[in-house]
């Protein structure tokens, strides 16, 4: 399915001609960018407000989550990383760095 | 793929019982917070840099990418977002507003 | 007292020889990064907790900060733009924009 | 100068009654989309292009560092830090971390 939307997505890239536009840091800008567009639709909420959004919102939402899921496969692609791997590879990572035992119900350390 | 990781990131935070501080808001911060740690690794290089990156980088941004990709994938459970879904529906978006003919090669407008 | 700190940020840079890196593009996105850093002093905290900070919380958020205001001013300094001058702008702008009559005790627009 | 754009800024927003939406986490998200959208003016530029701006470019550059300007003077007013003396003391610790000898054209460290 990654594989399927990776496709999708860089056919769509590079049909465009926009390999060009799409070195390693502008594509991180791209992300931060759109990461602040996603934080906007929860600014001046409470977090239990943000449990209970309207549907025009979770549309609204769902198109920054999908934006920034665009530009993070294009970054991967361009610099050769599976992402699949990588997540696996943080998975593993982090349960070493927050055991069970120690992390269970404590948000002191992320994620 | 994306179910498969999908399962096992909400396992692990399931099991460390963390799904009382994944509010949508909170997420949505984190996954800004992350993004500016990925942008750091490029930050005082030039655009053709950051083409050309020590093996010691890639690895660090994959990091940071894994992050990323797991709040995303959080964020998109909680608000009961399928991000097949959601990333088909923009890349069709995206047809409309950016038609080959007038966006080849052209950086205009994003992405 | 503002050119008092201009003054004194642009000499602590320029006798480093850091002004070759401090392009628009570069010096924005240390700006995104700090206030990535800001921001995860709040993680995980809800609205109400952020106003009840430990005084170790608020040196740290002092710091955070202060960085952001320095590459702001560097910012600033490098276009030619005068901070005092375009916050006045601003305000009027915003003056226009949200009409105390109707804005009063409303978060529905920003700030 | 400073005290007098605090002293504006805080006029502004308590005719408005915004005090309530303006906790410091609140205020800390405000200034990490106010970054984005600062970025978002150097986006698929390279770092030289963007010492080269239209006068259109800047004058919306100006709009988003005011922006941070204000959010970031609100932030330390309701956390009674003083912008000041939080910048003075950042400079001195930075003094010691990125000594003249040493850090001199060197963008190995921040800033």
């Amino acid at each position: 399915m990654l594989d399927r939307l990776r496709e999708k997505i860089i056919e769509f890239r590079d049909l465009r001609d926009w390999e060009q536009f799409h070195d390693p840091k502008n594509l991180a800008e791209a992300i931060a960018i759109e990461s602040g567009e996603l934080l906007e639709n929860f600014l001046w909420k409470t977090c239990s407000d943000s449990r209970n959004l309207s549907s025009d919102a979770v549309v609204s939402i769902g198109e920054e989550i999908a934006d920034i899921a665009i530009f993070l496969t294009i970054l991967a692609h361009e610099m050769n990383l599976n992402i699949e791997e990588i997540v696996d590879r943080k998975l593993k990572l982090n349960e070493d760095r927050y055991p069970v035992e120690i992390s269970r119900g404590s948000a002191e350390k992320r994620p």
